[in-house]
């Protein structure tokens, strides 16, 4: 099972805001069995939205998408995910239920009303934190920007999404630079080409080192390959630290 | 003068790593008056690196990757840097000659070397922290994915871009919720059509709010659009705050 994360706005591409929404899908996915394989990142631009989600949504088993879905002028992810299915869009009357009994009479207006506005086709994503929902159309999930909330729409697409196998991660630390255990690791990951096996250097103020990553689906392959890179990292004269998970 | 940043690596897919070096080049992209336009994570995947950068090198005027160029078998960026233009690819004396003097005697080994490897027709990019270059081709320039070693690269890069005419910003804070100010905001967007507005929610354990955005290249627009915000928020009944740059 296989992921695309598309995040949308402008305040990302500015560099005003952090991202931290797609390292938390990541994880997330990751521990139900779905490898997040892409990520893209475009403007608050119709066109650009469109495209992106119609590339990845043919390439991926699911999108997740997140920012655009609030009651401003610039919140437009609703009708380019409409545009990109080639459907049209109209007031969800669950979603005006919900965010009717929200507001106090009079203070649901015009522009709070567009956060109800949802693709036809498209079943709602509960939000628990603001009401205001988000939505599922084929394998494209649409959810807030604001991580407090896209986390609460996760919570309840989990139980809609097929599960893979899980993936197994065995981490080895060294104070050895990276280029002493290139070679071993190179033939390592020769030896278990149906594991992946990642070298991350590291810079700190308390010396520097690197971190040997092995990732798989069968544990006991993964288990042996970290041992191996246990030995082969102790036979260049460095200790080696099994990290905790 | 707009960009696309590519980020390469299996650890920021993995959630493993959290990605700040595309907000670090944006904001010293958006202080040269380039404007971040995309941004892509792709796996440790020939493919895949291939697909993207010739997909963003035509679309925008400059490409910058991260990661990927370190001496270990999982550092595969120059060669799909080098398959995406159709280009060969060989050790380039003057990185092997840095990166010879930086070693010891017999510690320049294959797998070190690797780090020599550039593209032909590329030049190099210098890297003040660790020796090992990063390098630009056409338009694409490619840089280590260590935070401190892709930032000391930027340096060397800046004086090669083109630049274009600094965006300005203005920022209004309030706290009214963001519903209550969407329609006057739509407004003020409609009355400054060549500027950027954008409402980006909040929610603190001190209270919840909004925080107004405007963005252009002609200051006084931009200043006129906050003060009118400004207004418009105090007409709405609510505090409006001047956020310092």
């Amino acid at each position: 099972m296989t992921a695309a994360v598309l995040v949308i706005g402008d305040e990302i591409l500015s560099g005003r805001t952090q991202d931290t929404n797609t390292a938390y899908i990541s994880r997330f996915l990751g521990a139900i069995g779905i490898d997040l394989r892409e990520a893209r990142v475009v403007p608050d631009s119709q066109h650009e939205i469109v495209a992106a989600v119609n590339a990845l949504r043919a390439k991926f088993d699911y999108v997740f998408t997140t920012g655009g879905i609030g009651p401003t002028h610039d919140d437009i992810t609703a009708d380019a995910i409409a545009a990109a299915f080639g459907v049209g869009i109209d007031y969800h009357p669950d979603a005006l239920a919900m965010l009717g009994a929200r507001y106090k009479p009079g203070e649901f207006n015009e522009m709070r009303k567009r956060m109800a506005r949802i693709p036809l086709t498209a079943t709602l994503v509960k939000n628990s934190v603001s009401t205001a929902p988000g939505f599922q159309i084929e394998n494209v999930f649409v959810m807030a920007g604001v991580p407090m909330i896209m986390r609460a729409m996760l919570e309840d697409i989990a139980p809609r999404l097929r599960r893979g196998a899980q993936v197994s991660v065995e981490t080895v630390q060294t104070r050895l630079p990276e280029g002493r255990i290139a070679a071993g690791l190179a033939q390592i990951q020769k030896d278990h080409p149906e594991l992946s096996v990642g070298s991350y250097p590291f810079y700190r103020e308390d010396g520097n080192g690197v971190q040997l990553v092995v990732r798989g689906r069968d544990p006991a392959a993964v288990e042996a390959a970290a041992a191996a890179i246990e030995q082969m990292v102790r036979a260049e004269g460095g200790a080696a630290q099994r990290l905790p998970k």
